[in-house]
């Protein structure tokens, strides 16, 4: 009989998002005229820019002609995005568009590009975090060598290097769900940490058009040496409303392991993928550059000013919130003696706001909730009058 | 030092789309007014329906409004396309559409599916073939495992069940390079096969909409039992013209393995996928109904006209060729004693037609070329003429 792979059965995560569908069900039963606020959601809420839609239309319309038509693209992105985003996100650090790859998102990449090691690798996580990283690690069988890297308050959800030997380490910064981004200082701790080591940091920059704050470098790539032990990823989910469009990148500098790992996820990308959509990669190319750039800014700019205003909203009423300055995430701090959950029934019968309990993104999230800044300016008004019935 | 995976350099395979190139720059240089007919590309040459064109148009423009933006899909694509899917291609087979998965290639989840299993299966594929499924299970270590079928003139290119056990058999028909399609007894043994051996079939069946032949049926779940055993994959590239939008699907049945299968690729699939862009996803359902329906079955019938010309003018001349009655491809039995590459060179310097030497999709596939019916007819002309040379 044919066998299975066995470590699915290690996905042991409490899979919060059936449970807090079943209390909003439960909630809704019970007051079925109350609107609830949803801040909980980590996808964007604005419709998407006008001249990203024209850019997809005409591409898509190009490709109704004999000379437009476009069949099977570059498995690794066309030239035209590549250079694109060498020229908006990467200008004067060193990296070339064959070091970019286009991707379908920044999930398919970070949960493959363990496939490029060896099994045998020591794998260092931060936690919490995205949840993708490791549960594609447990699928394959390599939950057993990951060890966490605590996000607290101690550390300001940032961890610096450890002591001891890793191969492989994945950060996200700016940090989802925590909302705090490393500084450069840090980064060029982990970066000097990697050098030593010879280990590989895969880095999800996914909000880095959310940073603002002066000494939180854009890119990893800022950080010179960077481009030998760091892998990027990036998105244009958060930054240009991508979310039901899909289109991302990873950047792998050529210099990575000594140049070794470079031609492996060419390879790997050319044999497992057929590239994005064109006129999709199109939509991208619009986002980057002129009025769609000035569109998706101001996009960007709607979310920041909401993660203030609620920020603000939570601070004057003496609850301790971290984050949402360089990410559209607050980490508000549960109170004393309560679980994410309890707290997260309180917000919802209370102020009818929907949040996350923290300890969904991982064990060192329980005591905080995540709040989400992808709303429409409206609501934050309503979750701002809402917020005084915690009083 | 980050260990990488060593398994990268087993894929030893000759990489022939290099060495064609190279080819046919030096016939080029050589030449340089001679215009060469390409039938070596399987994508597709004629320019995209309007009517998919303008779905997807349509659904781009309604993500710019505040009732129509659209986020995160559902990772096994919206239920719209998938019940589209079933009415249209699963009608009377008992698929349902929580059965069918959406993705961005067949390539894709051809590649991926092996990680569902334990690497102690032992596994078996066609010969020629689409080079992904073995190249997927050599990256992932499982190459020492694999064991071909040859698909010979001797079996019609279309191996029988074998008489040893396996675990996991990766077939496709209609075949991509013979252009051979399994006919509904031969499928009948295979399944017979899967479940006496409690395997499992994954069958690529992406050319699906060029079968002709009566007794082939479009889908294997049109033979009894092999919903509890088989895996199809089907996409919108070649049925569509869909190569440059990315959109396909997987079938997989609740029943295959007990029940086991399914949960587990649903958890993949969420985990590692966020699915397909929406206007993509409109783009696909418009081609599978209406005016979209009628103008995809046009195109179609045009690549199947030229592969059936192709091969009239080919054996007029004495030339022994298979395919191309199910399936848009023709595999043309090069002459005694020349080899695929020497064949290769002949017809580009004598005819200046650009095929693919068999060989490139495996070892049982030297003393063959493959032809391509993805073209204009108007090309097609220009061959048929151009085969003269040859007498």
């Amino acid at each position: 009989m044919a066998k299975l792979n066995t470590h699915y059965r290690q996905l042991k995560r409490e899979y919060i998002f059936p449970i807090i569908e079943e209390k909003l069900f439960s909630f809704k039963e019970k007051f079925p005229l109350a609107a609830v606020v949803n801040l909980g959601i980590g996808d964007v809420a604005l419709p998407l820019a006008s001249s990203i839609a024209t850019a997809i239309e005409n591409a898509t319309r190009e490709m109704t002609t004999v000379t437009g038509m476009r069949g099977y693209g570059p498995s690794e992105g066309y030239l035209f995005l590549r250079e694109a985003i060498v020229n908006q996100e990467y200008p004067s650090v060193g990296i070339t568009p064959d070091e970019i790859f286009i991707s379908d998102g920044t999930n398919s990449d970070a949960s493959s590009i363990h496939e490029l090691f060896s099994s045998a690798n020591r794998v260092a996580i931060v936690d919490p975090t995205y949840p993708v990283y490791l549960d594609a690690n447990i699928m394959a069988g390599r939950g057993g060598r990951v060890t966490l890297l605590p996000c607290t308050k101690e550390n300001q959800f940032c961890p610096t290097p450890p002591s001891d030997h890793f191969d492989l380490i994945y950060l996200c910064t700016p940090g989802n769900p925590t909302g705090v981004a490393m500084n450069r200082s840090l980064l060029e701790q982990w970066v000097a940490y990697a050098l030593k080591e010879k280990a590989v940091l895969l880095i999800d920059n996914a909000y880095s058009a959310y940073v603002t704050s002066s000494d939180v470098p854009k890119t990893v790539y800022a950080i010179p040496g960077a481009d030998e032990v760091a892998v990027e990823f990036r998105s244009f989910s958060k930054s240009a409303g991508f979310t039901g469009l899909r289109c991302a990148y990873t950047v792998l500098p050529k210099k990575v392991l000594k140049g070794k790992l470079y031609p492996m996820w060419k390879k790997r990308q050319s044999t497992k993928s057929n590239g994005v959509a064109y006129p999709i990669q199109r939509g991208a190319e619009a986002a980057l550059s002129g009025h769609g750039a000035t569109e998706t800014r101001a996009q960007v700019a709607t979310y920041q000013a909401n993660a203030r205003r609620l920020k603000a909203a939570l601070s004057s009423r003496g609850f301790t919130v971290h984050g949402g300055i360089d990410a559209p995430y607050l980490w508000w701090e549960v109170p004393e003696g309560t679980s994410s959950w309890e707290f997260f029934d309180h917000l919802l019968t209370t102020c009818h706001i929907l949040a996350i309990p923290g300890r969904g993104f991982g064990a060192h999230g329980e005591g905080f909730i995540r709040l989400s800044a992808f709303t429409t300016p409206e609501q934050v008004t309503t979750a701002e009058a809402a917020l005084c019935a915690l009083e």
